[in-house]
């Protein structure tokens, strides 16, 4: 029976996940035997739920990933530069294939780490870095390839699916419920990479990369994260039949791939709208196939760890194939913005001061620029005496609701800012 | 750049759809480059959706699968016993790898073609045999062979979930829908292979095979199909919050491998419940992962299509694995009938005779044998004075379920067969 030699980096939540998942590898379906040869952390004593004392200790995970010890480097350090880096071009450049679970690493450098993999002939690996144990990476890069993929669309943050899950459901803020999710672990003490939507863009930069054969470039993604939608927004959304989540999506139009995270108001009867908790989902759609709907866990150590063990077990058969999965064709398409002529419907959330004519003037702006309302309710002023408004419009070009806000921000007619929020068609 | 050459036998629908998806690979992200140099059918002249003529004919599948001008067989004609077998262990024995979209042959003779494939070295794939464009087969067998996979089940069957769903969402009978589903072509001229559950078995035991290391054993699974669940059935299921779907299952018991097919009924909330139409599911649950489902189209040339060219792809960086994935460890288990103790809760259905005192006959049949009822419903008699009754009851050994069906039928209490059917856990 054949035996890999792994050598991990990283003994946090997932690193220890994964050294007790190969203590029970009995259980598993592997094609062969793995064996745990080196470990390396940056603290040896700090306590953990495994013992780590059986397996030789690397106070350098750069010497780890070199070593002849290992055959297979596994990088559970997490981190964009820094010794994760260092240490994932050490083990390419000495040959050793790396499986890791590092979104940002892959988000920023997979592109130029691809390439070392490819020109050794080896395998880089990277499912446990997008959507935890949703085996999406492999299912794009792989099984889809007989398909003109269009568009990759999902939930892939679960602290921000719980939050806008749990607002809604509870009728509690968000302060409130952002308390409740670091008490529940679903979001982490500092919860900044969630809420500001960068993990999430991480994660569908590495799937657009992949979908549509582009060379991944991190600059283009268009990121807006949760921190700024409250209960307010949420139940004006649901009175007027939607659903307001963190959306990551990709997606291939003539002039290249366009790459973005934001809140989206989705239709409550579209199957994205009903993923809810801390669940993740990725939506892949193009020709001839239709569209593929995967759905799971997107976090924790055992749904991460089986993602990288999955990973681990590929390296028994290579068949290498290059990390991203470059089509023969080598149609290397870009990473572009957002045109300003994207046409959409939007939810517009407002708060009218109860200045006459404010509801005409706040129209006529709109009207101004071409933009027509679908639905319109609003709500009695508060103590605050503002009314709370909210809007959705039909489909109309970017720009020209940007230019309705602007001409709205100028007017005398809102208390604060309005909220511009795109809707996911149905 | 690297060329693969295809011999494709059966050029039916899915056949045509490869052909078209060979013609415009361009667009994919295929390693290399596909060429079709070799084409069978039974029939040479008949009308196609696209030209057959540049392909080299061959009138014999089985001539076909060992030429030296292909290197990979595509076996695209269906039928357990016959041409496609033999064409297929043909080009095994030759040496060749094979594709196929053959559910029936993988089903009856999957293991020992799979043994044939590992003697050569080589791959046989079927992805497009199971739930068509969903990946299911490729992240089974390898994506998740980090998750001791404890249940695979789904909706398999386009056909069937299509006659439930719309029975029950416009209120006509089973005749009615069934001639609408072939209209659309939802369902065959011949449905029997498809509302039989026949269609839906052979999948569940090829991913169970898969999911379970277990030595695939067609002849242990228990069939049962949707040909008698009536719209009676489903409305009364409905008040009790319940849908009636036709769910295939395997799942792992101390003593082996439990593989079914039957109509289930599942609480409206639960998940698979959601899935309407003709669209497929399948849920896989084991842990550390927890639970993943994949949903999408489960049958149409496009969806089939891509899926082969899904495994086509891979042929161009092997990496052989054994192809249903065996574990090193060679944990074969067997597949084994359900027992009779085991428990469940059941949705009973059945027309009370409008004789006095039928109801307590009823309830006391199900207590003597230690069945107790959660939800009971009874309708008005309708025009041939039977009363509809429908029972939800607690969970139950399946031997104390059956004793009391047993007597009921006995008693003179019931106008018609009694209709059981276990409930999906929530």
């Amino acid at each position: 029976m054949k035996t890999l030699k792994l050598g991990i980096a990283g003994l946090g939540h997932v690193g220890c996940g994964l050294i007790e998942l190969v203590e029970r590898q009995a259980g598993l379906r592997l094609p062969g035997e793995v064996q745990i040869t080196g470990v390396s952390a940056r603290s040896r004593s700090r306590k953990r739920p495994v013992s780590i004392e059986p397996y030789k200790w690397f106070d350098d995970a750069a010497q780890l990933a070199v070593s002849d010890d290992i055959d297979i480097f596994v990088e559970l350090m997490g981190g964009s530069d820094g010794p994760a880096k260092v240490a994932v071009e050490a083990a390419l450049k000495a040959g050793k294939p790396v499986v890791t679970a590092n979104k940002a690493l892959i988000a920023e450098h997979g592109q130029a780490l691809a390439d070392i993999a490819e020109g050794q002939g080896i395998d880089l690996l990277f499912e446990a870095a997008v959507a935890g144990g949703v085996p999406v990476v492999r299912v794009l890069r792989d099984s889809l390839s007989g398909v003109e993929i269009e568009r990759v669309a999902g939930i892939l943050n679960g602290t921000c699916n719980f939050l806008t899950t749990t607002m809604l459901e509870t009728g509690r803020p968000y302060a409130e419920v952002l308390e409740e999710a670091q008490r529940l672990g679903f979001a982490e003490a500092d919860p900044t990479l969630d809420v500001s939507g960068m993990d999430a863009a991480y994660k569908i930069a590495i799937l657009s990369a992949m979908a549509f054969s582009a060379s991944l470039d991190f600059s283009k993604v268009a990121i807006h994260g949760v921190d700024g939608v409250g209960l307010f927004d949420l139940k004006l959304a649901d009175r007027l039949g939607y659903r307001i989540k963190l959306i990551a999506e990709g997606v291939l139009t003539e002039d290249g791939v366009i790459c973005r995270v934001a809140p989206m108001a989705l239709p409550v009867s579209h199957p994205l709208a009903q993923v809810n908790g801390s669940l993740n989902t990725v939506r892949i759609e193009g020709a001839p196939l239709g569209a593929v709907t995967l759905t799971g866990p997107g976090a924790g150590p055992g749904p991460t760890a089986s993602a990288v063990m999955g990973d681990i077990a590929k390296l028994f058969n290579p068949g290498v194939r290059s990390a991203f999965g470059r089509a023969a064709h080598h149609v290397t398409r870009k990473f572009i913005s957002a045109s300003e002529e994207e046409q959409s419907a939007y939810f517009i959330r407002a708060r009218l001061s109860d200045r006459s004519g404010a509801l005409a003037r706040l129209s006529e702006a709109l009207a101004a620029h071409g933009v027509s309302v679908d639905q319109l309710l609003q709500e009695s002023a508060g103590a605050d005496q503002a009314s709370p408004i909210a809007i959705v419009t039909h489909v109309s070009a970017r720009k020209q609701v940007d230019a309705a806000m602007a001409q709205l921000s100028q007017l005398d007619v809102l208390v604060d800012e309005a909220r511009l929020i795109r809707i996911e068609a149905g």
